[in-house]
């Protein structure tokens, strides 16, 4: 009989073993999870930290004693892995009451996850961090009679863990190292998810560094205190890979290890998948840490299919995220502006600000979109979103254009579902496709951060927005000529004020512009549009 | 001087005539709208119906004297092209005062839309239609203390309306001549919005034929008598190609003016776009008729594009579309099984019943999904969505997939965004991949439609639910063996009950039946999942 052990019972193991049985009855399938629950809800624990999610049950999705009636498999809660004997195929555990066995594999799956990074602070074991549901157990303890809580990191978990604090009523800060919160967003998105956190009563603080962590506060390097009753360290993780270093299977620079593409390790009896493993990043291949349930599901089940001898592999990494914040969805997929430059790309961005359905039917909100394209390909290298509403079905549809190869041009051509309930004729992702196309043909752009060298290189900035737009707020140095009148007068500032000028238009939030900048290049002004409008310049400022 | 000529001025017309003057300043371009209006919204129209969009005046997304203003164009409201002279290249105008004109053209755009179909019934002239804001004026005129509407036609307009007039008070019928509503849906998905108009107190009859309208009342072919105050009739529309009929212009067989790539017309001067004219179909590339405004949208932009120097072409159409009705929203992509049948094809139907989000986190509703797959292929020729949250959101990444011809196997693969307000770790799509990767693989589904004739031919049918599922309501003949038993006494049941046997399993939605399915293929029993399970079997029902 074969024996398969899969070290971690949650998401990429436990994948791995469901479908392990389906593939194969005789199978002896083992799971070995250090905590004392397999397959539960990661994702909600802070829901639950909230009191959102208020049946503790709901997360737990199985039990052992289910997995064995259900799929016969032997499921070993509290029993840690804890070294591999790879010549002989064992692997050493240590049971719930401390004894030491050896079980013999023919097939390790390891799929142990991540594990909480931690801070070199003076006072860090005092700070709580959040993985497994005996994490939850132990925050939602100290919760009762908590009136503050200070959380250092400003990522996913961190900002959830935000959100659902201060529903509970506890003034919560987030103490952020990076000069952003959620580093997959770029600056101009980020700072939307931070002003609609500061708006709901959460304090931001970014470019914090936290020195000290005493009984009742968080100390900054500023000197700053944060009354504390709950610390909460949440600053990423890092990959669970010392059991597979101690037994010689190669781990990659990032620490994750290093598999193939069917996440084969360097030794081929034993496969990883989850958090602890590499993946490979979709848009130029290397390899990359992306720490997300769908994938470590993903390569569970393939894993599994391999195992039962099926030639199959896996395909690259997107890092598709989401997060809810007090009814706004921040998502991204992909890479963004700052990974993008940082790997030398040449890249079209494209800023827009659309309503997520037709603003003729009554609830419209506006959606954040941002694009990276590579110039060079006309492929799309990543993007991002931030919204009340259909943020995460336009990053989907991102996702999957991503994932086929379409180009940012074809998103033009997407023929999505509209009713004035749910879309636009002319849907946001439509129009993405419609600015990229514009630029591939000749449309100049620029962004809000290369505004101040134009107008230092002379250019002449028009804001072609109505005057009562203008009044409300604009760019230092922009002259209001609103959109009709450029048109009614274009010839006359043609020879006058923009003879031998660099124009750049701007309006609201670039449609307008985008008119004006064609009104322009019909009379051979040289001109360039401000891309997003003023809505993403103010985003930035 | 160049002269474009475009006849209509909505969605594909003003989308031709915007993006002309954009790229070309000095062209002249003059609008022709036989109605009183341009640019209006007219999805939004069924919700001014009904008080929901309240301000008339946001129907009116553009007037003339504005596009004037912005785009310099020549818009003329009120007038009516009634001949085209192709080889004097002129189009002879009915101006607002019955005066006669003629117009030179250099390029010529017919975008003059799709007029309602009146069916030959006595008194049909009493029955009002809904397509311009002059109709919808006349539908709220005749609104005013009626008590009773009757609407002949279950498709989108038809029941858009019927939800709109409930809002309002009013008993409301729909008359379908066919055997079920929505069309572009199967029956047993067509079933749900069915069940979920009646709950809503909409009075649905199918299968029924309008003989008389009268002043106070509908008659159907059985004799009964359906009280109207108002009689809508909205039993689809057919393509305004008269004008170019009478011109010579090529008209397809569906009476859709004839195109090519270019949406150009058997005369390279003449162009077409929007409902009157014919489209590519996506999945075999034949003829077909799509009459959708983000289809009009685009080609109007790719005409103004192709007359201004680019050479460019357009993509097929999916026909991708979505309704919302009652808080349900119903949506499709590509062609149903019904269609796919009809041409042949060799198919892979799944039916799924997922929640739309996490089931841990609050809130969770349940979709409908249906998948037509070409078993050949493995591409995706079609699918079909009903439910409260997140049916928009799975058919945009199906139509985007389609579009990018990605396979049914590569849904396992899509990296979607998750969170558990959002999504699941295996969102639908992902499920829906692995249903499909799973049959691709050998496992056998067979269709509710196919199950009495399985039963007629010796097979055992087997529910896996649990005794109390099976005890709330179960499907004739079924024998209960839940799950768990079933792999308790497995040997047994495949040595004695199941021997020689051919088995069908069924769940709930068809994922217990899956692990069922594989257990006894394990144990070599001939074997087939019910698709979708009850649910899918109990819909059809």
């Amino acid at each position: 009989m074969t024996t398969t052990v899969i070290v971690g019972g949650v998401a990429g193991g436990m994948s791995t073993a469901t479908r392990l049985r389906r593939n194969d009855e005789d199978m002896e399938i083992i799971v070995l999870e250090a905590s004392n629950n397999v397959s539960f809800a990661n994702c909600g624990l802070p829901y639950y930290a909230g009191g959102i999610i208020k049946d503790r049950d709901k997360l737990l999705l199985q039990t052992p004693q289910a997995l064995k009636d259900r799929f016969n498999l032997d499921v070993r809660v509290n029993t840690t892995a804890t070294s591999i004997d790879r010549r002989n195929q064992t692997v050493t555990i240590t049971t719930p009451n401390g004894e030491t066995e050896s079980l013999h594999y023919d097939y390790l799956v390891l799929s142990p996850g991540a594990t909480p990074i931690e801070l070199p602070i003076e006072g860090i074991e005092r700070a709580l961090t959040l993985r497994t549901v005996e994490d939850v157990d132990a925050i939602v303890d100290k919760l009762d009679g908590a009136k503050t809580v200070a959380i250092i990191g400003g990522g996913f978990i961190g900002l959830e863990l935000a959100e659902n604090f201060t529903h509970r009523g506890i003034t919560t800060t987030v103490i952020e190292r990076a000069p952003e919160i959620m580093a997959p967003l770029d600056t101009e998105m980020s700072r939307i998810v931070r002003t609609h956190l500061e708006a709901n009563g959460v304090r931001v603080l970014t470019d914090a560094d936290t020195t000290l962590i005493d009984e009742t506060s968080v100390r900054l390097a500023d000197g700053t205190v944060i009354p504390a009753d709950l610390v909460i360290s949440s600053v990423g993780v890092k990959p669970a890979s010392d059991l597979a270093r101690e037994a010689g299977l190669e781990v990659g620079a990032r620490g994750g290890i290093a598999v193939d593409e069917q996440q084969r390790t360097n030794d081929p009896k034993i496969f990883a998948v989850g958090d602890a493993a590499e993946k490979r990043d979709h848009n130029f291949g290397e390899a990359t840490l992306v720490p997300l349930a769908q994938t470590a599901n993903r390569h569970g089940r393939l894993v599994a299919d391999i195992i039962t001898g099926r030639n199959t592999q896996r395909t690259a990494t997107l890092g598709t995220s989401i997060v809810g914040l007090f009814g706004l969805a921040a998502a991204s997929v992909g890479w963004n502006e700052r990974r993008a430059k940082a790997a030398g790309k040449n890249l079209r961005i494209i800023h827009l600000h659309p309503a997520d359905h037709a603003g003729y039917y009554p609830g419209a909100t506006q959606i954040h979109l941002k694009l990276v394209v590579d110039a060079d390909t006309d492929l799309i290298l990543g993007a991002q979103a931030v919204g009340e509403n259909g943020v995460d079905k336009r990053i989907d549809v991102l996702a999957t254009a991503m994932r086929a190869g379409l180009t940012a041009t074809d998103l033009a051509d997407l023929e999505l579902a509209y009713a004035p309930q749910f879309g636009s004729a002319k849907d946001p992702i439509n129009m993405a496709g419609f600015i990229n196309d514009n630029m591939v043909n000749g449309e100049q752009t620029i962004q809000f951060y290369e505004l101040n060298d134009e107008l230092a290189g002379g250019a002449v900035l028009i804001d072609v927005r109505e005057e009562s737009e203008f009044a409300a707020g604009h760019i230092p140095g922009a002259v209001n000529i609103p959109l009709n009148q450029l048109r009614n007068n274009v010839a006359e500032l043609v020879a006058s004020d923009f003879a031998d000028k660099r124009v750049i238009v701007h309006c609201q939030v670039g449609l307008r512009g985008h008119t004006a900048t064609s009104l322009l290049r019909n009379h051979d002004v040289e001109v360039a549009n401000l891309d997003g409008g003023y809505l993403t310049w103010s985003l930035a400022q």
